[in-house]
This record gives C-alpha cells, sequence and structure tokens, in this order.
C-alpha cells in the first residue's frame, strides 16, 4: 500500500525525504529508552508511512518565509508526532475501533491498548517538548510555536473536533456543522503546520502570515471533502484502511450532504482560493500550490 | 470522603484554596466551549478534589524564590492538569481498570471511554498551552517551563513509569528497578513541580535550584514508599479508592520488599533528607518542610 497512485511534484519530494529522516532522529531510540517497547511502540506509529501532509507544509511555508529547510526540522516532526498521537487515540476500541492504518495493524493491534494510550500520550509530550527544546530557535520562536500547536490540538481544536465527530455519529447534520467539525478535527492542525513553518523561519511578515492562514483553511476544509469522497470512491487497497468506513459508522459526510459531483466541485474551488491567496508570491510559492493539487487530486 | 484526615498545616492552605481558583479559572467552560461535554468531563477529572500536592508545591516553591503567589498561578494549573490527565488514561480499563477515584466514579465510568480518553488528551494539551500562553512570564519562562513539563512527563518520565509499573505486574522486582519505576512514574513530576515554581518566580538562583530538586527527589520517592504503605494499612473510606489494590494487581511495593516498619523508616529517613536540603533557607523554607512532613504522615 505504500505505492503513489500520484506521485507529488518534484518540488515537494525533498520536503519528504527530509521528514523522514527527521522524524527517526528525533523519535526516542527504543536502545536507551527505558521502556524500549513503548519507545518501539512510539516509532511504530509515527513511522508507518504518512502522507506527511502536515510536515511538507511546515517545510514549504518556511521555506516561503524564508527560512532554511534545516530550520523546519524540528517544527515538521512536532506537528507530525501530534498528528500521529491523534491517530493512535482515533484508533482504539473506545473510539473508532480501526484495525488497520495505512495498510498496517493499528498501533493498539500491533501492541496493546494500554500501550497504544501511552504511545499516543508520549508522542503529544514529545512534540511540546521538541518545541521548547531542540533546533535552532530564539525563545520568542518557541513560545510561539508552543502556543499555535497547543491551541491547534486541544480542546479549542482537534481533540474537539473528534469529540463532535463521534458526537454526531447516526445524526444528520447540516453543512455548517460538519465544516465546523471538520475544522477543528483537522483544518486547525493544517493551518497549524503553516505557521509553524512561518514561525521557524522567524522573519516577520504579517502579509504573508495571513495569506498562509487563507491558504491552509481553504486546503484543511478540501482535504477533509477529499478524504469522504475517497471513503465513497476508493476501495481499501487504495486507502490502506477500509474504504466506505463513514458509511459504516453512519457518520455525516460532504457527498451525504452534497452529492459526490458537488463535494468534488467544491474541493476543486477551495484548492483555486488556496492558489489564489498566494498568488503575489510567484515562485517561491510554487510548492504549497501543488500541495494544494495533491490535496483534491489524491487517489487515497 | 472529602475530610482530611490530617489537616494540612496553616502555612499550606493559602496555596490550596489558590489552586483550586485557579483551576477552576483555567479550566475550560463548558458554555462557551466547542464541545460542552469535553469541557465537563476535563473539569470533573480536573476539580474533583485532589490533595493538590504538586501544585502546593509549585506555589511554595515560587514563594521560596521571591515570586508572588499570583505568578505561579498557571504553572500550578499545568502541573495539575499533567497530573489530572494521567490519572484519568491510568484509570482506564485498558490500564489499571480503576472504577473509583477519590471516592467518585473514575472519569470513564462518570462519561465515557472515549469522552474520558479526549479529556485527557485535552488535559495534556491544556498544561503546555497555558506555559506558552496564559500568565505574566518571559519568554525564556514559558521555554524553560515547557521543558521541565515535557521531560517529566513524556517517554522520559511519567509515560515510561506508568509502561514500567504495567510491564511490572506480577514480576519481581529489586528495590532499584522498583524505586526507578516510580522515579520516572511520580518522582520526576513532584521535582518539575518545584521547578516549575521557582522558574515562575523567574529570579535566578542555582544554588536553591539544586537545593529544591535534591528536595524533590527525595520526597517524590517518600510519596510513593507511603502510598505503598496506605494501600497495604488504610481502607478503602480512607483513600477513596479501593484499597490493596496493588496486591490485587500483583504490583510489588516497598512493603512487599522491604518489610512495612522499614518502608516507614526509609520515607522518614527521606523525608528528613528532604528537609535538611532546604536548611539554609529558615523559616522561608517552612511551607515546603511542612509538606515534606504532610507527605510521610498523611493517611490518605
Amino acid at each position: 500500500m505504500s505505492e503513489e497512485p500520484r506521485a507529488l511534484e518534484p518540488l515537494l519530494s525533498p520536503f519528504r525525504s527530509r521528514v523522514e529522516q527527521a522524524l527517526s532522529r528525533y523519535l526516542p531510540d527504543p536502545a536507551t529508552s527505558d521502556s524500549p517497547r513503548l519507545a518501539e511502540a512510539m516509532r511504530y506509529a509515527a513511522l508507518n508511512g504518512g502522507k506527511r501532509i502536515r510536515p511538507m507544509l511546515v517545510y514549504a511555508a518556511c521555506r516561503l518565509a524564508g527560512g532554511d529547510l534545516e530550520r523546519a526540522d524540528v517544527a515538521a516532526v512536532a506537528v507530525e508526532s501530534v498528528h500521529a498521537y491523534s491517530l493512535v487515540h482515533d484508533d482504539l476500541p473506545a473510539m473508532d475501533d480501526d484495525d488497520l492504518r495505512r495498510g498496517q495493524p493499528t498501533c493498539h493491534r500491533a501492541f496493546d491498548e494500554a500501550t497504544a494510550i501511552l504511545a499516543g500520550d508520549t508522542l503529544h509530550t514529545l512534540a511540546f517538548d521538541l518545541l521548547a527544546r531542540a533546533g535552532d530557535y530564539s525563545d520568542a520562536a518557541r513560545v510561539a510555536m508552543v502556543r499555535v500547536l497547543g491551541r491547534a490540538a486541544g480542546v479549542t481544536g482537534m481533540a474537539a473536533g473528534q469529540m463532535l465527530d463521534m458526537a454526531a455519529h447516526g445524526r444528520l447534520q447540516d453543512i455548517t456543522a460538519l465544516e465546523r467539525m471538520h475544522y477543528l478535527k483537522t483544518g486547525r492542525l493544517i493551518t497549524a503546520s503553516l505557521l509553524l513553518g512561518y514561525q521557524a523561519a522567524d522573519r516577520p511578515d504579517p502579509e504573508l502570515e495571513q495569506a498562509l492562514i487563507a491558504f491552509g483553511d481553504a486546503i484543511g476544509l478540501a482535504f477533509q471533502i477529499q478524504d469522504d469522497i475517497l471513503d465513497v470512491t476508493a476501495d481499501t487497497d487504495q486507502l490502506g484502511k477500509p474504504s466506505r468506513s463513514d458509511e459504516k459508522h453512519g457518520k455525516s459526510t460532504f457527498p451525504a450532504l452534497l452529492g459526490l459531483e458537488a463535494s468534488r466541485q467544491r474541493a476543486q474551488a477551495l484548492c483555486d482560493q488556496a492558489r489564489a491567496a498566494l498568488d503575489g508570491y510567484g515562485e517561491a510559492a510554487r510548492p504549497l500550490q501543488q500541495l494544494a493539487d495533491f490535496i483534491v487530486q489524491r487517489t487515497h
């Protein structure tokens, strides 16, 4: 399932190999950990071949803001650690009860539930610990990054979105409530990824910051619409997780509320809107614009 | 069960009422939350009448370092949020599977498992978010506090300790392994509480910092020995949770390895050692020394 049906554009591939190296470097080493099994579970959860969209956003935003890619490594690992923690917890039997993730057994299947809970917890802590400790950032940048990640991850963001998602099982939602849920669950962390890259560069430019927020909010929603579309149209092999799981869980989706064709049009319109937010930045914005294309054109 | 068999010394009681107010202030308000139920579960888990030893350590250390108590509020809430998150997750069916905590249903019993997992997660995020965002701290102090809390909570601290604790079920351990497990699981966050208070004061004094570490490491271990003693000697009503649960879970304990009387002597010796670490600070150190006494003399 690691095959990439639509290859990432050449401009993005250096970011992708970079994040794999950075993750491997900053995740704990089982050989020197007090609990080798816990460190192994963390690495299993974080190194199992995700699309790495969030860290790619960090790198691309850092470069657009004038920073070296090296400056973005820690921020990229931090946001991917939070994402990985959320997947491990969301997959638990008490939550979405999923057995497969990216074509592999979910963390609680490969290890056990208690270890998965703790691996999620330690990936969560690691994100904040790294932002405060690792890399070459000013204190002001570190504080800004912890704020951005904290607001995006907690009760004002991702976790609240997951709570609303679970509460909505089997209930009809209007499109406004659905968009709010996804904004919290997915959108805030996507926009946060861009802001983390921007702050990692440490070159204040309020206009660019606003453009990145506009770009992020648009692709965040486009990403979720495409996720819902793929859940209906792709098969389990392509997705690396069971397809039609939204239907199985009785979840409201964009295709269910808008229809498939209108959902596709909406995703494309958001992609265009995101690209336009960065139009003033010329060639330098191309990697981010390619990421926007990738998000609505991906097939898994 | 809210009765206090041995009252906290008068020097400490102002800290205790202060932390209840600060927690209530900084925990999310269900009325303005995207997920009122999640905010309620966070408040339930954090406001159910704990001993508040960690925040009291924050306040006492901040004052000893020359800071106003007000400066310590956010740090106190942060460390108690991490503590509360760890209790919620430790109580889950996949972990220690406890139904009672402080005489009340555990969070997953009062709500449900998924909500408890997310409430733990959001209390965890809140701690770092507050350290970066709230209160009146310099960026340098915020970064130092996030580092201290991150190291104490994650794979290099509390969560690794919980992992080792679970892995040890039913196995004999030598005293060195038992102490290491408790140092990670409990001791690091206790010492971190003192360092957070010290950093909240923002008056650098390396000698005091070292004394606080020595004090914290000693009372952290004393705290756990006393916990093990109480599990054997107290009844369920006193503890607010099932007594003899260590035995039930087949856990190694200090009384099992050392005997009850030797365990008591060890706890008292650590208390004396902790008091001695602060002897040079006269009257200003008395609240912390009283906390050390409380830790080994408490009956629940």
